[in-house]
């Protein structure tokens, strides 16, 4: 088996529950690392450099851009957003894994770029369901829920382009699903050329 | 998750444990089913009809053959030999895994008629671990064991056309590794379209 780390893109709509399942597969798994994006955006108060964004100037953002050191970027309310290469390669040749948590367009971006990335969609059980925890989360105007229920639908309708499909009904198991497509995802033959011509030569 | 059964293709050098390690994968997986061959030739003394095979007429063969109800087939020493359709259709409609050894080129048969089939090559450790293997077997002349190593060379050549390697040198840590990735592989969005439809309309 390939002793290669993954490059993992995980999209799902909002309400569909990545992040607690994104806690749960740090738990279980010992090599996977989650990708931190960069910004030119300013930190929030309480938010620090390299947990919740890698905080760049607008002129280091272009340089790394430039220099193929962005595996995509998007601009969102005047702001750049992006995925640094530079981690993810870094982990996959120490045999960890990458898991890059990102929406449909930039997960299309990655996906391109790197064919060999594993694509992996979230989704909820049902819209129905969707509402509930949209509603559940009792901070947003009906406005607000009907939009991102909305917008879900559009990008459910994305999830055809991913590699897997993980229903959220329990965080435990779709982590645990996520854990097994890593490691059954190691054995495919496009990735071990290698281990078949060691074999043959010994 | 789907709940339809898939058809795994499992192929492997002679000497590689494959007849192991489908004992341990039925012992481990009660959703596995294997595929009984067809053939024309007599049963020998101990064999039983559906057992090692489905001992059949030549007739029978044909009409089968020409009605589309064998996968494949191929003539060997005068008899032929083919894998029935029918059982994995049912078995693969009931939820059920259907599970058939071949070698390779009937494998490369089989997947081109069913591009929805898993193929598993079962790679021995090395050419060198595979050749004491069939020498302890000790039931072979020397000329017949660099024969069979010269066979395996040309078999493990084609592992590059199957989706999955497996290295046998565990055999329950093998058969663990098939039964991942039948379960991985029902998760893939190809085999999960009604899944994401099922999704958008609750």
């Amino acid at each position: 088996m390939t002793n290669k780390g993954l490059l993992v893109i995980l999209s799902g709509p909002s309400g569909a529950g990545k992040g607690t399942v994104i806690q749960s597969l740090l738990a279980q798994s010992k090599t996977i690392r989650l990708s931190v994006s960069a910004t030119t955006r300013s930190p929030r108060p309480g938010e620090t450099d390299g947990k919740e964004y890698y905080f760049i100037s607008r002129e280091k953002f272009s340089r790394m851009e430039q220099g193929g050191r962005m595996l995509e970027s998007a601009e969102y309310c005047g702001n750049r957003y992006g995925t640094p290469a530079a981690p993810i390669e870094e982990w996959n040749s120490q045999g960890l894994d990458a898991l890059l948590e990102i929406e449909v367009q930039g997960g299309a971006l990655v996906k391109a770029k790197r064919p060999d990335s594993v694509g992996i969609f979230v989704l909820p059980p049902s819209l129905e369901i969707l509402e509930q925890r949209l509603r559940n989360r009792g901070t947003e105007p009906d406005e607000t829920v009907r939009k991102r229920l909305q917008a879900a639908k559009r990008e459910i309708r994305e999830a055809g382009n991913y590699d897997y499909v993980v229903v959220n009904d329990q965080v435990e198991r779709a982590a645990g699903e996520i854990c097994q497509i890593i490691r059954s995802e190691k054995l495919r033959t496009s990735r071990n050329k290698q281990l078949i011509e060691r074999v043959l030569n010994k």
